[in-house]
C-alpha cells in the first residue's frame, strides 16, 4: 500500500535563528501527519473505542538530511515500521519539493488509563496499522 | 468582503494538562492563519519585494472564550483592523462547531533589514490589506 | 513591595527566523516567572488547596519594545495589575541589560473543576497577590 | 569527570492533554542543558570564534523511560558521547527525584556559513568537549 502522505506549511514559529527548521518542530508535524492518518484510517486517538487508552511515546528519532526554511511545503510520508502486542512503530519520511529533508520514528505505547500499564492494542487499530506495514 | 478563513486542527503538541488549548498555541494556530491569508493576497512576506523588510510584531493579544480542545477544528476568520503608514493589525476570530472560542490581534510593523527602522508598507501589501479593513 | 524577578536565558527554540526571539516565547518566560512566582509566595498550582481548582487564560496580551536575540539573558519583573473575586491579572515587564524589552499581561479566572465555572479565589491566594499589588 | 548537570522545572507549555510532558518538551530542556554546558566550557555558540560557523543538529533521539508531570523538577545530565572530526554527539539523562526519566542524543554538525559544508570543529571547543568524554 501507497504511504499516507499530508502536507504541511514551515510557520515562522517552527524556525530559529539559524533560519532553518528548528528540529522540534519537524516533530510537532510528524505528530500532526500521525493524527491525521490516525483518522484516515478510522482509528483517531478520539475514538469511543479508546476512551480507556492514553498512547504515550516512549521513543522518537529523527535524522536531518537538507534544510528545511520557512514557508516550505513538506511532503511527510507515514507508513508503520512494526505493530507488535501492545506498541507500534511509525516512520515519517519528509521531502521538500521532492529533495529529502527528514526522516525519523516515533513509538507509541498502549496504556491503561486505569492501571497505567501496557497493555494490548485494540483489535481494529492493529488490523489497520498493519496495512501500511512497509 | 468576507473574512479570510483558515482552518486548524488542535495537536497534543497545542494541548496542555488542563486538557485544553496551552494559550500560546492559539497564537501558533492565528500566524498560521496570517500566512496563508497574505499567500491568498498574493503577498507572501517571502516575495522578492519584500526581501529587504522585516515584519516584527509589536502587539499581540488575544482573549479565550471557550473551551479548545484536542481534535478540535478551528475556524479562523482573519480580517484587517487597521492599515498604517509603517504597521498593520490583523484581527483574527476563532470558532469550533460555530461556537466562539477565542478572538485576537496582532500588529506587524515593517521594519527596513538594514537600518533596523519601521518604513512604509510596501505599497502593494498595503493595498491588498486594505480590501480587507473590516 | 519589590516585584518578584525571574531571569530567563534565551533559547534556541524561542527564536525564529528574523534571529529574534519568537512572539510566542515570550508567553512561555512569562508563565515560567508566574509559576517561580507563585511558588515564591507559597501557592503553587499544584498544592493541595487548589486541587478542585483550574487556572485557565481569558486574556493575555504583550507589547515588544526592543530586540531580545539568542542568549540574551532576560529579566522577567513579576507584579500583581488586579485581584478581582474570581480572577486575577498579573503584569509582566522583561528587560535586558537593564533596556526594556517587553511588557505583557496575564488574566488567570479560578474555575472549578466539577462545575466548570468561574468560582472565588482560594482566600490564601488572593490574600498572598494583594501584597504585590503594584 | 562527573557530567554537567542542569535543573529545569517543567512548564504548563511543556505539558499536554495527557498531563504528562509533551516530548518535544523534553528536546527543549535538553537544548537548555546543551547552552548552559557549553558556556559551562567557555564555548558558548555565541563566542566570537564560532561567528563564522552554525551548528545544525543532524540526529536526534530521545527514550521516555517514566512519567514527568507539571511542577516537577528535572535534573539532566550532560555528557560527551563522541567527538568526531566535524561533529560530536551529547547524550542526555533526566531523572526526577532520583527516578530515571528519558535518555536522549543529539549529534551536532559544525557548519562553515560560508561554504554551506562541514568543516572541522573548531580545536578549542573539541578539546573543551573531550573532557567530558563519558
Amino acid at each position: 500500500m501507497k504511504p499516507f502522505r499530508w502536507q504541511a506549511r514551515i510557520r515562522f514559529a517552527d524556525t530559529d535563528a539559524s533560519q532553518r527548521i528548528h528540529y522540534t518542530a519537524m516533530f510537532r508535524h510528524f505528530e500532526a501527519s500521525e493524527q491525521e492518518f490516525l483518522h484516515a484510517l478510522g482509528c483517531p486517538y478520539t475514538s469511543h473505542e479508546h476512551r480507556d487508552f492514553g498512547f504515550p511515546r516512549v521513543h522518537v528519532e529523527c535524522d536531518f538530511q537538507s534544510e528545511i526554511r520557512y514557508d516550505d511545503l513538506v511532503d511527510i510520508d507515514v507508513t508503520v515500521d512494526r505493530v507488535g502486542t501492545s506498541s507500534f512503530t511509525l516512520a515519517f519520511a519528509a521531502g521538500v519539493a521532492g529533495r529529502n529533508a527528514a526522516k525519523g520514528k516515533v513509538t507509541v505505547v498502549c496504556l491503561d488509563r486505569h492501571t497505567e500499564r501496557s497493555t494490548p492494542l485494540p483489535a481494529r487499530l492493529a488490523e489497520a496499522l498493519r496495512r501500511y506495514l512497509a
